[in-house]
C-alpha cells in the first residue's frame, strides 16, 4: 500500500488503525517466538520481514477499527496463513531468497521448511479458535482449500499453452483473492463496523484479483529494481499468467513461443519485451482497473460510515499505484 | 484395532458405531471428490485406502455415540488432519508407498503432494467450522501445531546419540498423542456422552502414547509381513526410537554404534536383533503398558456411561494385542 492509501489512513482514522497494526505485530511475534525455538529461529524472521500487512489492515478496516482483541485475532490469523503458504511456496520453488532475506526453506532445507508452513497454517486456525466464532473459522478455511486448490491448479497448468484467460482468473481467485475475500470477512464478522458480511467479502476478492493482475504486469514490466526479481521470472518457471495470454492473441510470433523453450533469464526478459510490444500490459492493466472499480462499487452496499468507504477506495487504488 | 476392541464394538454398541463409522466414511469421500480433479484422482485413494480409522472410533466413543452430525463432523475432521499429516510426511521422506499403494507423492510429486496435504489440512478445519463450536476448532488446532511441532522436532534429532527417553516421548506426545487426545476431546465436546472433556483427553493422550511405543518396537521386531516395511527402517532413517534409547543402556556396544554407520537393510536388521537381544523391547513393551493402565484409569473419572468406559478400555488394549 503506497501514494494515496497511505495518505487517506494517515487522515483521521490513523492513531486507531496504527495501534491495531502494532498489537497485531506483537502477537505475531508472541506466536512467532512462542512455539519452539525451531519456530522463532526461522518463522519470526520470515514474519518480521514481513511485507505490507495488507491483509491485516483490510481485517481492521472492514471491522471498523474495533479495538477489540477478536478483530487483532483476525488480522493476525489471515497474515500466518499468507506466511504459511509463502514458506511452503518457497519449498516448491526452492527459493533462495524472500523478501530479500534467506527463505525458512534454504536456510532449514525441506522438512523443516514444510513443518514450519503447517506450523504456522496451525496456529492460524488457534488465534481464530480463541474468538470462539465459527465464522471467522468458516471463511478462514474456505479461504486456505481455495489456496490449496489453486497451487494445484498452477501446477497442472505449468507450460501450458491451452491456458484460457479464464482459467488464469480462476486460479488467480483461488491462489490470491479468496484470502483478500476472507479478510475483509474476518473483519466483518470479528469487528464492529456493521458491514455486511458478503459486500465486504466481494470487495476483497475484487481487490485481490486486481492485485494478483498487477503482480503478473509486474513480473514481465519490472524494472527489478522495484520488484526484487529479474523480468520473466514466472514465464520462466512456467507459470502463465494474463500478460502472456493476451499476447498471443495480439501477436502470432508470441502465440508462436513456447515457455519450455526459455533456457535463460536473457530469453525471459526478450519475450517480456515482445509482451510490453504487443500492448498486453496495457490490456491487462485496463482489466485490473475493472476489478479495482468494481470492488469500490461493492462498497455502496456494504453498510459502512462514510469514512471507512472512503478509506477502503482509497487502499483499492493503492493497489493500482504499487503499479504506475 | 484387532481382537478384544473388535469383539467389544460388535457387541451392544456395534449397530451403532458401524452406522456412524459409516457416515464418517461417506463424508470423507464426498470431501474427498468435492474439491477438485486433483485432489478426487489423488486424495481419495489414499483416503480409502486408510487404516483403521482408530481415531474417528476414539470420536464416536467419546461422544456416547451419538447420531449427531456435529460427531461426524469431528470424526472426518481428525481423520483428514491425520491424513494430511500423512501426505507431508511422504514428501518429506521420499516414501514410495503407503498402505501398499503408491503415494501421492511418488504419483504426483512433490508440489501436489504438498498442496494436496494442506489441502486436507484446510478441509479438516472447515469440517470443525461447520459444527460452530469453538471448543472443536481449539481442541484440533491444538493438534495440528503439536504435530508439526513433533515433525520439527524429529528432524532437529533425527542420528542423534543425545536424544534421552525423556525427550523421545516428548516428540511421541507431539507427533501421536495429541491427535488422539484431540480426538477425544472432539467426542466430549460435539458428542453426548456427558463425559469430561479433561479426563477423556488425559485418556487419548496415553492410548496414544502406548500406540507409538508399541509401533517403535514394532519397527524393531517386525516380522515384516505384520508391518508391510522392513525391520530398522526407523534406524536406517536416523529416528531414534524407545528400543536403541534403552538398548543403548543395556548393551555398551550398542551404544557404541552410530546410526548414520548404518548403510543397508542388512546393517538396520543386525541392530535391530542386537536390539532385540538387550532385552530393551519388553522394556518399551512395559513402558506402553503402563501407560494403557493409565489410560484406563482416567477413565474412572471421565463420568461416562459404565458401557462406554467398558468399550474404551478395550480399545486402550486393542493398542497392545496390535502387538502380540
Amino acid at each position: 500500500m503506497t501514494g494515496r492509501a497511505t495518505a487517506a489512513v494517515q487522515g483521521a482514522d490513523a492513531p486507531d488503525l496504527a495501534r491495531l497494526l502494532d498489537r497485531a505485530e506483537r502477537r505475531l511475534e508472541e506466536v512467532a517466538r512462542g512455539h519452539g525455538e525451531v519456530l522463532s529461529r526461522h518463522a519470526w524472521p520470515t514474519l518480521a520481514a514481513g511485507g505490507k500487512r495488507t491483509r491485516p489492515l483490510l481485517v481492521f478496516l472492514c471491522g471498523g477499527l474495533a479495538d477489540a482483541d477478536e478483530l487483532v485475532a483476525g488480522a493476525v490469523a489471515v497474515e500466518l496463513l499468507h506466511m504459511a503458504t509463502l514458506v511452503h511456496d518457497d519449498v516448491l520453488d526452492r527459493a533462495p531468497l524472500r523478501r530479500g532475506r534467506p527463505t525458512v526453506f534454504v536456510e532449514g532445507g525441506r522438512a523443516l521448511a514444510t513443518a514450519t508452513g503447517d506450523l504456522l497454517f496451525s496456529r492460524a486456525f488457534a488465534e481464530l479458535a480463541a474468538t470462539g466464532s465459527a465464522a471467522a473459522v468458516r471463511a478462514l478455511s474456505a479461504a486456505s482449500s481455495a489456496l490449496a486448490q489453486g497451487e494445484l491448479m498452477q501446477r497442472a497448468d505449468a507450460w501450458s499453452s491451452a491456458v484460457t484467460e479464464q482459467r488464469y482468473l480462476e486460479r488467480c481467485t483461488l491462489k490470491t483473492a479468496r484470502l483478500f475475500e476472507a479478510a475483509c470477512r474476518l473483519g466483518a464478522v470479528l469487528g464492529a463496523s456493521g458491514g455486511s458480511e458478503g459486500a465486504l467479502g466481494r470487495y476483497g476478492e475484487r481487490v485481490g484479483l486486481a492485485f494478483q493482475l498487477l503482480d503478473d504486469v509486474l513480473d514481465v514490466a519490472g524494472p527489478p529494481e522495484r520488484t526484487g526479481k529479474g523480468r520473466g521470472t514466472d514465464l520462466l518457471d512456467g507459470t502463465v499468467t494474463l500478460p502472456l495470454i493476451l499476447a498471443r492473441r495480439l501477436d502470432p510470433e508470441v502465440a508462436e513461443r513456447d515457455l519450455s523453450s526459455l533456457a535463460t533469464a536473457a530469453d525471459a526478459e526478450a519475450l517480456c519485451d515482445r509482451i510490453a510490444a504487443s500492448g498486453a500490459l496495457e490490456v491487462a492493466r485496463e482489466r485490473a482497473l475493472a476489478h479495482v472499480a468494481a470492488a469500490k462499487e461493492e462498497l455502496g452496499g456494504a453498510g459502512l460510515a462514510p469514512q471507512l468507504v472512503r478509506t477502503l477506495e482509497l487502499v483499492a487504488d493503492g493497489v493500482v499505484e504499487r503499479y504506475s
